[in-house]
């Protein structure tokens, strides 16, 4: 399978590494806005190419794997895309999947190309989860539980604040309200009790950190409704203590059957690196295109 | 849906409690070799059938969930029941699986029915994560533990021996082993590592309880290679202590991506009862199969 990656962030880098462990395919390009000379990958037989060219491509790539964001880049860069290639996007803004939905479906069905959306752990894997544990526990409730990982909007938020230079978000699931849900009980969980969030600030020389501080636990959307711990830390700490970008989470489902017995099914993943697993999660999907498109589905 | 379901005992009946959770499915008829008239059942409009008239109801039934034994009933009963009706089996002896597939493929593509084979949650929901795992994860290794919870098969091997009246074996997973799993460090594990197997026996007056000890913790293939406890008990305390069947368990993919990120994926499953919710995953791809059977898969 020839395989293209369009957008070279983070996303990008862990499924080029994705491909690279998996022997029945290869890299032959990757797509980026910038000037091409100035992209330095890691897979030396793979060429890299302005977006503007990539018509010029439609003939080489089995499955196209886009790895822009979601706020912008995806709801423009799907669609077109589609017209020209089988391919698989990480779309992650769980409201606005439905129009995504219907945008590119349109597309792909004129095109008769095979396009899958939402890929990723969630959407995606934690998705599969949630529905296999509702079509076998029917009478139950879902759980979703994130962290303790690092959130990059949350992160983002932090960083628009005046005096802000850098900042990490942690999202941070509640043990006690993640055990109770497994013992079985159906808790009512608010957002407050299934999670916390610790934010690590490096703030500008003779910022009013008191200041930054009330902005962060106040922000609607994003801390309000939490319990959020604020550390301010140095630019050297940052580097040194916060560059990984762990997460994971657990999907859970319990349900009843029978005369009352609790039946408990938990889908759990623990990643050092988030893009490197979403990307491995991407790689696996675009093989499954790839099949999908040759049957004609 | 019309729903029958052939053969009546534990899985039997947790298939009815299942059926009973989802409104888009009825059970219209239990087959069984008993005589009809000395079955109860939970739904009262269903039929208690002699399972030599089953042909009578081919055009009564959607998709028959089988729900006789491995070891000797559905190794017969699927091929022959593939001729006449879609259906669901829950066929566990891993090692059959292969030549089992073959008997029923060959018998539905002959008759253009729809059967899946071997569902349920050890082969079934543990099938799919380790698929799923070894997909997204291709460099890593797999991990299954089984438990708490009772083996019938051990159970029955305790029977066996001369001088038991009733006996429950719990297959216990080693809780620090899958800690050390869960921790990413790929440890290789040997089969007594990884579970203990607790024995409560019944003994009958006068039996001599240190042969009956010595014969099940040597027993080859149950007991030899693990750590064992036998606890005797009275015939009270096992109706009273050992009635239910909780099982459960826990697949784990452990990977590696990128510059040797750890990623590790976990399903779980801790179960009440287990053949409550063996029957809730054979009615979830019952449905599966009846869509599949009428787009002609």
């Amino acid at each position: 399978m020839n395989i293209g990656i369009y957008g070279y962030g983070n996303l990008g880098r862990g499924v080029e590494a994705a491909i690279a462990q998996n022997p029945d395919m290869q890299l032959v390009a990757v797509f980026t806005r910038r000037d091409p000379k100035t992209l330095k990958i890691e897979t030396e037989s793979a060429t890299v190419v302005h977006t503007s060219d990539v018509l010029s491509w439609k003939d080489k790539i089995d499955v196209m794997i886009l790895c822009g964001g979601s706020a912008t880049d995806l709801p423009e860069m799907t669609p077109a895309l589609a017209e020209h290639f089988h391919l698989v996007d990480s779309y992650d803004n769980h409201s606005s999947i439905p129009a995504h939905y219907s945008a590119v479906d349109a597309v792909a069905r004129k095109s008769a190309t095979t396009a899958l959306i939402s890929c990723g752990w969630d959407p995606g894997m934690f998705s599969l989860n949630r529905l296999y544990g509702s079509a076998i526990l029917p009478e139950g409730n879902d759980y979703t539980f994130w962290g303790r990982g690092v959130s990059q909007g949350h992160s983002d938020a932090i960083r628009r604040i005046s005096g802000v230079l850098d900042a990490r978000q942690y999202t941070v699931p509640v043990e006690d309200a993640m055990n109770r849900v497994r013992s079985g009980e159906n808790p009512v969980l608010s957002t407050r009790d299934k999670h916390l969030r610790e934010c690590y600030v490096v703030a500008a020389d003779g910022a009013d950190q008191a200041e930054i501080r009330r902005q962060i636990v106040t922000m609607p959307g994003y801390f309000a409704d939490y319990d959020t711990t604020v550390t301010f830390i140095t630019m050297d700490e940052m580097r040194a203590q916060h560059r990984a970008l762990p997460h994971g989470g657990s999907v859970i489902r319990t349900g009843k059957t029978g005369n009352g017995n609790n039946q408990v099914v938990e889908f759990k993943l623990t990643l050092d690196s988030n893009p490197e697993f979403t990307g491995s999660v991407l790689v696996a999907f675009a093989r499954a295109v790839y099949r999908m498109a040759r049957r004609g589905d």
